[in-house]
């Protein structure tokens, strides 16, 4: 019979999975002799088979669940419901992965009208005994009965006015009685029977409340958020009670072994005296710091000290720890690896390999990839920040703070910028690729539609530009330049607004920024990454800056050159727009005249900067009606500017218009209709190549052709390629190598990778586009319904921030094994947003890929995942 | 070493795939002891060489034609070149399927300025050794030089005129020298040099051009709507001449042993006399029929009449043959199945059966699918359409005739019909769902814009309505409501014109049609198909009306209805848009409340017209803006209608505006936001199954979910499903079975069909947007690049018509493996257009499908196709 009740004693500190991080380490705890109260862990197969029974538990779960508890009562030699002498115990939940907050916790849990009594005389405080009891039935009340909180703190503080009586420890037990009073007949009236007086029972719907917090809202957004699976469950720790609130040689208190601010080697904490749980972070009382426990309760505190260093070179990392006074007797109530933020993350890393507590790989997996995001990127000073109130809340697009001055259209922007203004916020309704060159020069970005991969997001993400996207809360009306608040305040062009793209929200006033400090830890914990790591890091970038940027964090590569982004800009949009109104071939080719020279410069430049790695240029992929204004007034002064008609004009963008243009006429499809933008394109890389080789360089370059489907349509676009290069490098009379691969982006390449690695030298997965197609869903458009398909629990993360594996990962690993099987020495590689997420990371690193390539912020995090993959082992007891 | 040429006497009528029909049925005509010219055929390999060598003819594959020309020489007992005995040759083409005038052919090869005078000595002809000679001179010019025919007949209309001279066969020896001399000088002057004058050069060069011909454009055309692969490549024929210009004893003919339109069991066929090659058809004199050779030359009908039987009982097909008489004597040169009208088709398959000479399955072999659809649709009276001038070409969309006035508003046509106008055509620049019932009542529907699976085009052959799409030669002005054609013309609301939905052609006025005759070798034929498949075959229906037509068709059941098109109507749609403007769940379940009663009948009449044949029913699937006007004016009219302002209502399409609609917020997406809607549908199947039983009947509905990727998908909906269903039934208090299923169209859920199994009941494989999604893209959007595809070889066949087995066909195989392995009895299906497309389901009957399901006009189709799936043989001799 399967077993879902552990004692404590029968545990221990690797059954994390069964028994949730808590449970585990009390138990673990319990085994190196320290004081830990006596109980036993319900384990998270009991939490599963409670949803998979309809939310019931099972006859025999309950009877292993009293079993046990008869167990524990004879351990600790005291009875549940016995007032002579009462078993009181906390219920705690604790999942796999620590999820603060999120779930619920009932103390005191026993107590009735009648054991309160016992308690009362046995500990000779009344006051104790009462205090205990309005605690129970508030919490009780709120976490199994669903009356809530505040209705209970409204009470307590009515009987508090009406004794004039300002803390909670000036009440008296006769005040407290009549707490207890009026609580029992507020529940009373709410739930229509008395407050349930059974602790047996008062147990068992304590462990299903606990349960059933696993799916409450905030844990569902916590695990989407954190990557957590919805499917762990949590456990239910059932611990005898110990008390902090018996008075003045008692309390209350958390710890941590290192500053989990900053890092440092030194504990970290506070305390309550006559206090019990919450009391501490409630902010009732002012808590004293760690240190002040020495002069009060010195014994206790060397105690305490020992026991944190016994803890932390036990666990080999910085630990959190709660820990209860009875009358001077110290318990510890829970430890675990404690939260830190990113610098302290990295500090802490380092610190324990130089003390020898950790090994490097071990240091690796001690820092959230996702963490480093926050070092890379400016922020608010603190202190404003703290004092700033927002205006408005959108989504959290790109991280990094940004304050400056609003601007409305992407023109304007550039003007401000071209006269000097430095700090200018590009705020529109949404963003589109005419916009880019606003966005450039803008220090933050706000958009009023849009979700977490619009254009906006991806761009910003892309420069490493702060962007709150998607924030329906300011209304913004382009045409008269100004939006409101969520207050209705309007803000006009040039006024200042902050932003703060890694909360979402945006402040209506001028807040200071403070750069990222690059600590020497972080350096040092790169440079083991790299030691560490197989799989290779390439960067996304179009222009020099961005490759140079990524160079600096370390990017091996540039694995996704964007060209479409070099014909947006101003000195050129005009050539490529000649391009595609022209009617013929010959116009065609006139205007493409023009682009060589630029384009080719484009790409000495980047060669340049990259100088001995490898750099992969994706060739013309968006539809062409993106380079075309849309609105009637803009196509007319285009008209204008080009010398054409207006009506001639507005057909041609009616012309190019799609009923879904992700899914037309674009990626490799623009290069079988028009050849000679491929030859264009072929002749600005292989000259650039030649060009810098003569002065003593060794560039390879690789031609990647998008969207391909088909064999055969790589096949024709790569033999203008290849013809077009041939004839360059004949009449230049030089010898250079060069390589034609091609992107898998589209199902039907990866169903036919084998085809394709025919002619393809190597593959770049492009999983945005992959996914949008094996999901059949746009990412412009999911935001309409993939927020119900969270809160529905039908997806748990966002399927373009993560790969999902099961579906889309079914395809990449059927494309590298079927392009190997035909191409052994295949380069195979992914270049879409996903090459920055640490778990797809490791998911490239698991199937084989040679390398990553993601925006050049993203690339140190891709770096620390690829060498966590290489590090994390089955079991481990490192950091999530 | 690899042998590419064969002698006739070494090959036979099996090798069709090597040595192509032609060559084959020449062998094997040969072993049969016919009479036939002495040769040689060049097989299909050495052509797929000739292109993989690129365009060159290897010197092993030269030496080896040399060498069997030798051997050709040595039993004519005839020298290439050799003016006293010389011999002459024609070259000609021969594919594997039959691909009449679309490759080349030459005549009387080997002729030179020496040769044509030994020939005339020879002959003791000088006129027919001239006449050769020019007719070889053209021929290889223009095949083989590029310099074209029209430049030849020029010079032959001179010499005619200048010597008064009407018919041909009037020139005398020295007019036609005079033609040879001319030919030679425009030769020489287009070329820059001499005729060439060596017989094995000649040859050489006939060959490649033959060769060369297989990738000219018409018979890329030709193969692409053939389903004939372009690897295939032709065989090459050299063929001693025999000649029917040698004088009024000569002769040259073809004929069928029945007839080909009619299929009547009689020699049907023509000749001319005196005449070699192309005489017969070009229509310069005209021919007689077959029965006026039997006064001719009754030895000659007796021995041709003796071999048609023989071929016939030979090949158990009709035959098309063609023959020359020369000096009385006759040859034969090819046999091959013929070609033949649907009726015909029937006729001569059913009574080859009655007459012994095939089984069923062979007579089901015998009748091309396809064809039958001409069958089932109005046509043209033959002598009005011959006379008429098409006025523009659109594309072939929806098969059948047409005659009406035209509209240009779905709201006018339908008005028209109300008013009693029964010749309605409706012409739009693109149809969109609003349209719906304009298209009902419309006779033909022709649109500006949009390729072969539009809106129009799909929704016309659903209704087995004419439709001629994407016809851009006439320019439609909707406001104004007039088009003009190609010529100009303008035409007014109210005026005639005629569609032919077949050929595409636009016709200006009224032509008269005939409706179609189902003869009884039709039902025959029919019934033997039933017999013999194993695969089912239902239909895609939303009507009764449709229901009715399919059931008449021998459709078993309903693959597919799809319920949103029965909100488009009149009487439904504003419940509908109340339903999609509510801002509350509460406001929404008001007007789906209104929409239930409606709803429930309608299923209630499906399932009545279906009585006994299961039933599938998909919930709501399209996006809801095609439910709302997208023009301003539209908006507002309705938002007055609505009691809504026009900002309020313009706010909310602009809210449901989707950048890429197909891939956006539709299908169970719907359901899982609003599964209010799911509830909705799910009450009116179910009460309809259960007030139609009550009444006797025994219907078992299918409830199919679209558009899912993901188990939890179709678990949250089918959870409503099952519980709206389970409540109904427990209230009314009776028993109903039903299943619960989804659509397989998003590669995720065919690359997780193993998951999706555990809740599908049965798929359906919607494979009109897995091809979308597997591909890439739209099929609203295809026809911009897929043109450009189609001539460069890259697609040979529009994916969305015929099932591509490679990839898509992957996903689908994958699918049904996975599916099975999670649940045995699982019922699969296909219900998008490809379940009428012959190739795709034979792919369904082999991959173990249990239906296929199309439209009700394709139903005859479907079932043709799947006994032909289990007919088919390897190597069989039927038709194609």
């Amino acid at each position: 019979m399967a077993k879902y009740v552990y004692l404590f004693s029968e545990a221990n500190g690797t059954m994390k999975n069964l028994l949730g991080g808590k449970g585990a380490n009390l138990a673990e705890m319990t085994s190196l002799g320290l004081p830990v109260p006596r109980g036993f862990t319900v384990s998270t197969e009991a939490c599963t088979r409670y949803y998979s029974d309809g939310k019931l538990i099972a006859s025999e779960i309950e009877e292993e669940i009293y079993a046990t508890m008869a167990k524990t009562e004879e351990i600790v030699g005291k009875k549940f419901g016995d007032p002579n002498n009462p078993f009181l115990v906390s219920v705690r939940s604790g999942a796999r992965a620590s999820m603060p907050g999120m779930m619920d916790t009932i103390l005191n849990l026993g107590l009735n009208d009648v054991v309160v009594e016992g308690l009362a005389k046995l500990t000779d405080n009344e006051r104790f005994a009462y205090d205990s009891y309005r605690r129970f039935i508030q919490m009780f009340s709120d976490v199994v009965m669903d009356v809530e909180k505040p209705r209970f703190e409204k009470i307590l503080e009515a009987v508090k006015h009406e004794n004039g009586v300002e803390v909670d420890t000036d009440l008296t037990a006769e005040n407290l009685k009549e707490v207890v009073r009026r609580y029992k007949e507020l529940f009373k009236k709410e739930k229509g029977f008395d407050f349930p007086q059974e602790p047996k029972a008062q147990l068992m719907e304590a462990i299903k409340a606990v349960f059933r917090s696993w799916d409450n809202p905030r844990a569902i957004v916590y695990r989407r958020l954190n990557d957590i699976p919805g499917d762990w469950g949590t456990a239910v720790n059932v611990q005898e009670m110990v008390y902090g609130n018996m008075g003045n040689d008692s309390g209350t208190g958390v710890a941590f072994t290192r500053n989990p601010s900053t890092g440092e080697n030194k504990l970290y904490g506070e305390f309550l005296m006559n206090a019990q749980g919450e009391d501490v972070v409630a902010g009732i009382r002012t808590p004293q710091s760690i240190e002040q426990l020495k002069e009060i309760m010195p014994d206790v505190y060397n105690q305490f000290v020992d026991i944190a260093e016994k803890l932390e070179n036990h666990y080999k990392d910085m630990q959190d720890m709660e820990f209860t006074i009875e009358k001077g007797k110290l318990f510890m109530l829970q430890t675990r690896n404690g939260k830190r933020t990113a610098a302290a993350a990295l500090r802490i890393a380092v610190e324990l390999v130089e003390e020898g507590m950790a090994t490097k790989e071990e240091a690796i997996m001690k820092v959230d990839p996702k963490q480093l995001d926050a070092l890379l990127h400016p922020n608010f000073e603190p202190k404003a920040l703290k004092a700033a109130v927002p205006v408005a809340k959108g989504l959290p697009a790109s991280p990094g703070a940004a304050t400056g001055k609003v601007y409305f259209e992407a023109e304007d922007a550039v003007n401000a910028a071209k006269n000097g203004e430095n700090n200018v916020i590009l705020v529109r309704l949404e963003t589109s690729p005419e916009d880019i060159e606003g966005m450039h020069v803008s220090k933050g970005i706000l958009t009023g539609r849009g979700g977490m991969t619009s254009h906006a997001a991806v761009v910003a993400r892309g420069m490493g530009t702060c962007c709150v996207a998607g924030c329906s809360e300011v209304k913004i009306n382009e045409e008269e330049k100004y939006f409101t608040d969520k207050n209705g305040k309007k803000y006009s062009e040039g006024e200042w607004i902050s932003l703060d793209g890694s909360t979402g929200n945006v402040y209506g006033e001028q807040l200071p920024t403070v750069e990222p400090e690059m600590t020497g830890y972080f350096a040092t914990l790169m440079q083991w990454a790299n030691e560490i790591r197989t799989l290779k890091v390439r960067t996304n970038a179009d222009t020099p800056a961005d490759a140079a940027q990524a160079r600096k964090f370390g990017a091996e590569g540039i694995g996704l050159c964007r060209t479409e982004h070099m014909f947006f800009e101003a000195d050129r949009i005009p050539a490529m727009r000649e391009m595609i109104v022209a009617r013929t071939e010959e116009q065609r080719r006139k205007a493409l005249d023009k682009l060589l020279p630029m384009q080719r410069s484009d790409f000495e430049a980047l060669f340049t900067e990259m100088k001995g790695y490898p750099v992969t240029i994706r060739f013309l992929d968006p539809p062409l009606h993106e380079f075309l204004p849309q609105a009637d007034d803009d196509i007319a002064s285009l008209a204008k500017e080009m010398g054409m008609s207006f009506d001639e004009l507005k057909g041609i963008v009616n012309d190019l218009h799609e009923f879904n243009p992700m899914m037309g006429h674009r990626g490799c499809r623009l290069a079988v209709t028009y050849p000679e933008i491929a030859e264009m394109q072929t002749r600005a890389v292989i000259e650039a190549a030649i060009n810098l080789n003569k002065k003593g360089m060794s560039i390879v370059p690789e031609i990647m052709i998008p969207l391909v489907g088909e064999i055969k349509e790589l096949q024709y676009v790569k033999d203008v390629v290849v013809k077009t290069a041939n004839e360059i490098i004949e009449k230049e009379g030089v010898k250079l190598e060069y390589q034609v691969g091609t992107m898998i982006e589209i199902p039907r390449a990866a169903l036919t990778a084998d085809e394709i690695a025919k002619e393809a030298q190597f593959f770049s997965f492009g999983t945005n586009d992959l996914t949008q197609m094996t999901f059949g869903f746009s990412r412009d458009d999911a935001g309409r319904f993939l927020e119900e398909y969270y809160n529905k629990k039908i997806y748990e993360s966002d399927p373009f921030a993560r790969l999902d594996q099961i579906g889309v990962g079914k395809l990449v690993e059927l494309s590298v094994k079927l392009g190997r099987q035909t191409r052994p020495d295949i380069k195979l590689g992914i270049c879409g947003e996903h090459g920055g997420d640490p778990s797809s990371v490791e998911f490239c690193h698991r199937i084989g890929l040679n390398y990553v390539s993601c925006s050049p912020f993203r690339v140190p995090i891709a770096i620390l995942a690829a060498a966590q993959a290489v590090a994390k082992k089955e079991g481990d007891l490192g950091q999530k």
